[in-house]
């Protein structure tokens, strides 16, 4: 069966019906082969060739890469602390100029709503409603790419004010309940199609995962599941199947809980180790354009009594980059303050950025650079006539702009060891300070 | 990665370079998930909408089911009992009118080359050399699905003239050297895209083979899997990678041989069922455009003596059905001989099919009903229109016309227990009778 073994969909459901509490009762779950597998068949089902998809202005460049051989292209909205900005949204919707853009009002919206890849932002409740009001506006379907929906951690906290034990003494009741919710919470229209996978929760490379959608959607999938991948692979279905049978429901959201502790942990390991290595100090972002605006922003400087200051004091007053702790996910996004950099002016901020993530990548330390996640420039074989047709709103194309004076890398923390992190971290001052100085 | 685990392509490429022996050195193999998804990932690899694929009169309906979403449409070739004629694809690419058609000459082929899905057919040497020759001509890639490659069986013969040991006492290099080429044997070009599988070899549901072509082509199959499906399910790379690792390529070939073994038996067991129920009479194919032409054909009759001879005399003299012994794969393909039905001329062939499919199904027997596998008429969704702008040259449509009169159905012996086998096509025996009487 294409559409998972019965014993696979309903534990799908029964996980769903608890944790995700669709707001209609009749929705479908459906077997997928991972995350990427799902948007893909989704993307297919939704699209024509020629549509665009509505898109945060960072996001993952594999939903992107899958989109464009069949000339569907992105359509950029602008982004803030929370992700996906509802007004931009809207201002971009209610503006759509199907002639000047060669492209209908686009009626697919793609978002990694927690932990989002590679910004670390989680769009609230009260973000997720106004979006969905949005797209109930415009008659568009939300599709909600959600592997990092378990790894809530909650705020970072320094070292020094973090009581040890805050976590984990939660029943499993209270676990669910401090979750931020799903699309699938406020969809009273059979509009979200969620994306939930087992890689991130059981085994990564396991690709194994649901679709949540209404029947008429899950009717198509499956028919297109049926000429393509078929079934998922038969011995995960019966390890996975197996796994949760045992465990039961309430054994595998402790097991999660457990997964949220660990990644927790991770999450403070690495700000730590930031904090560690250099001078970090607290403000607010002051700009509404960008992804980190109303957000408690670290910027990170040179640490007083570093060997370097003797030679260059300026750059103990000058930031190096900047982040937020993420909230949820596997990922800090690090905004590379290359205004400061001496090339700043004769060398592109892409450059520089490569430049630095090169030498770094010499030096052991394997970060992504901020560039692959561009949805403007994500995908190199886009021409540029295209790219100026799917830029999006005013708003966007601003952000967009900003962020040309800057360089981003993305940091995993999902599976390194700490000390591993740490000398990271550690190599990572070194580089960079070297870099700001010298290149 | 999405080419599979390198233990993974080590031990395909051993088999590929052992049994396939591809006509240069330097191809590749990677990993896919089934044959199902190779064609997809290779069709949409390789064609672009408003193109049309070269496919047999009979083929399997998921491969095209999965283009037409794209626009990329089914182009008939006829078919003889060795599968897909070679003077026929000659003449429709010779005579190819783009204009006509409304599409440009086809590029791709598919064929399913031994036990074809649904016919049986297998392409000797001989006749792949032809259809390659052509292919380079024209300038067509070959995709060869091949999952039942290992499933020769060689020649049916009557029970009383068969040898109980024929096989089985083989080397493996003799099991080998028996089995008829692979496409790439005379890939001289790289034009060929194979799809090996282990679904039919090691275990249903693995979801889990391999393309082998050449290195431009899995570069960019690769790059598909990246944004689709991903890699294959690391458990099941990982049990297949220790089952083959554990018994060489020798004892995976030995346990090839046994499957072949089985298969004979079966299919040898399930041809002597229809021989004890029916009055077999082995005669030549008299039409040269039919898909058992050139074979011998067994032509089902009323038994002499059967209950029912004495009510309708005339049963006797008239053909049931006709089929061929299959030489490779787990199918057998029957033509029904609606032309002898009493409502034949009032009732339509495909009406007829599906009536005695039904009395079939609700007797507790489930056949594939032959309308399901007719390229023309495979997919319900495909507008008329569009239909009568892809019926392939003047001898494909006279194939299919030819067809009208006839019905077909495709049974399986691949699984079924041997009593079962017995009893399904005893109750075939019933029906069948009773439907030419009375419907």
């Amino acid at each position: 069966m294409a559409s998972g073994h019965p014993k696979l969909q309903e534990l799908a459901k029964e996980i769903t019906d608890k944790v995700f509490r669709p707001a209609y009762c009749n929705y479908a779950v459906l077997a997928h082969l991972g995350n990427t597998d799902g948007w893909m068949k989704a993307m297919l089902t939704l699209c024509n060739p020629g549509e665009g998809v509505l898109v945060g202005v960072w996001t993952y460049p594999s939903a992107l890469a899958c989109m464009l051989p069949h000339n569907i292209k992105p359509v950029l909205v602008a982004m803030d602390g929370e992700g996906i900005r509802a007004d931009a949204l809207r201002d971009l919707l209610l503006g759509w100029d199907a002639e000047a853009r060669r492209m209908p009002r686009p009626h697919v919206m793609y978002t990694i709503p927690v932990g989002q890849n590679p910004t670390g932002a989680t769009e609230s409740a009260a973000r997720k409603k106004d979006i969905y009001d949005v797209c109930v506006e415009f008659d568009v379907i939300i599709v909600e790419d959600d592997p990092y929906y378990f790894l809530q951690e909650g705020s970072y906290r320094p070292k020094e004010s973090r009581d040890s034990m805050r976590r984990g003494q939660l029943t499993t009741a209270e676990f669910v309940e401090e979750l931020v919710p799903s699309y699938l919470r406020f969809d009273y229209q059979g509009r979200v199609v969620r994306l939930e996978s087992f890689s991130k929760t059981l085994a990564p490379g396991c690709r194994l995962g649901w679709f949540t959608c209404n029947p008429l959607f899950a009717e198509r999938l499956e028919r297109q599941a049926e000429t393509s991948t078929y079934a998922p692979c038969g011995f995960t279905q019966a390890l996975v199947i197996t796994t949760l049978s045992k465990w039961g429901l309430d054994g595998y959201l402790r097991w999660l809980q457990g997964l949220q502790n660990q990644y927790i942990v991770r999450r403070d390991y690495l700000v730590d180790c930031l904090a560690d290595e250099f001078d970090l100090r607290m403000g607010t972002a002051p700009c509404d354009v960008d992804c980190f605006s109303g957000c408690d922003v670290y910027t990170a400087y040179l640490k007083p009594g570093h060997s370097i200051m003797t030679e260059k004091q300026r750059l103990t007053d000058e930031p190096l980059f900047s982040f937020v702790p993420p909230t949820s996910g596997m990922y800090v996004w690090l905004k590379l303050h290359f205004e400061r950099h001496p090339k700043h002016g004769t060398m592109d901020s892409n450059d520089l950025e490569l430049a630095l993530w090169k030498e770094l990548a010499e030096a052991g330390v394997l970060f992504g650079p901020g560039q692959l996640f561009a949805a403007d420039v994500a995908v190199p074989y886009l021409p540029t006539d295209r790219i100026s047709s799917v830029v999006g709103s005013a708003t966007a194309i601003t952000t967009v702009k900003e962020a040309e004076d800057e360089g981003h890398f993305r940091i995993s923390f999902s599976d390194a060891e700490f000390d591993d992190l740490k000398k990271a971290i550690s190599i990572f001052s070194r580089v960079i300070v070297n870099f700001f100085r010298t290149s």
